[in-house]
């Protein structure tokens, strides 16, 4: 039976675009069982409706964030997934939450962890300077971007970047990187040593 | 007049080595005016003392910092050197020897920064499962390894990767990036802005 991923996203999901891109051209043996959004008006339902992928809002204005997760994990159990794929999903998830799918979470970080965790991850990179920043596919644990590493991209500074190029540059490698990370999750092809996530051939 | 570097280390050397390779190959337009050590048995200052490079120790068992530092600087003024490289020189300098060269000393770290600063950097990045580290060559401020960042090489971690071999091939990178770093600052190419240094054409 095809494997079922859940897409969680609050904005434009790019890289849910790339995810269910990767999934048309068989390159994710999987399908995608369910978008869902905490706004409304996210541009990624909008594009899961297009695509003809279930979609559906879970609201989470004027809730607890633990009456929101409760919600969340009721509609995510009746589709049941494989793997929960966060794409830029705007909210913390609560332990009881991680508790009910671990080690079945991903989520995609725009820099090169453990530097520059947090919101605005492309601004801080640039700020500080570094010639090297990326982004990170890793597994989901209580912490803030904090989980072992699936898998990584480096994405060099250049002299003429401004946040806004360089972002753009980190997106890309996003979006060249989830599908793989997923892919490699799926498999089952690694194992967990500490928190290294070796890959296997 | 040819600029004059000083490298200070405490071991083998390998990185002053590089850079002696670099200014003999004309990579590096300056001479290396004194090479120093703070324990008489380094192997840099043999090799130094081998390549007819001037060389010395100020050793550094049995004085406070402040001391150190001061006998350090003294000696280091008499070379009047544009620019010092530490090269695994393994003390922390004091306040005092900051202000003394400010903006003219440069460190290179075993690690992408500001992940893993400090101790065994190498092993640190391993353990954590980053699936790219490198190395750092900054300029040194009070901070630990927290200067503006010159340079950086990005180094993946294979997965048949032990710490040595992985140690082993960030070193290579450090020896192919120092010199090159120390070429850019000598040459004066560069722009501080906040904390980032811009590379200028």
């Amino acid at each position: 039976m095809k494997k079922k991923l859940a897409v969680l996203l609050s904005g434009r999901g790019s890289n849910f675009e790339a995810i269910a891109r990767a999934v048309r051209e068989g390159k994710i043996d999987a399908e995608i069982a369910v978008v869902i959004s905490n706004r409304p008006d996210a541009r990624g339902l909008e594009r899961a409706r297009e695509m003809g992928i279930p979609s559906l809002c879970v609201p989470s204005r004027g809730v607890t964030r633990e009456e929101y997760d409760e919600k969340l994990i009721e509609e995510l159990r009746r589709h049941n997934p494989d793997l929960i794929c966060l794409a830029g999903f705007m909210r913390l998830l609560s332990p009881a939450f991680i508790a009910a799918f671990r080690g079945r979470i991903l989520n995609i970080h725009p820099s090169l962890l453990p530097a520059f965790p947090g919101l605005d991850a492309q601004r801080q990179a640039f700020d500080h300077g570094v010639r090297f920043t990326g982004c990170t596919v890793h597994f989901v644990d209580e912490g803030l971007d904090s989980g072992p590493i699936v898998m990584q991209a480096a994405v060099p500074v250049r002299d003429d970047d401004t946040v806004e190029t360089l972002a753009e540059r980190i997106l890309e490698a996003e979006h060249a990187t989830y599908p793989r990370a997923i892919a490699l999750v799926l498999s089952g092809a690694y194992r967990i040593e500490g928190r290294r996530v070796v890959h296997r051939k």
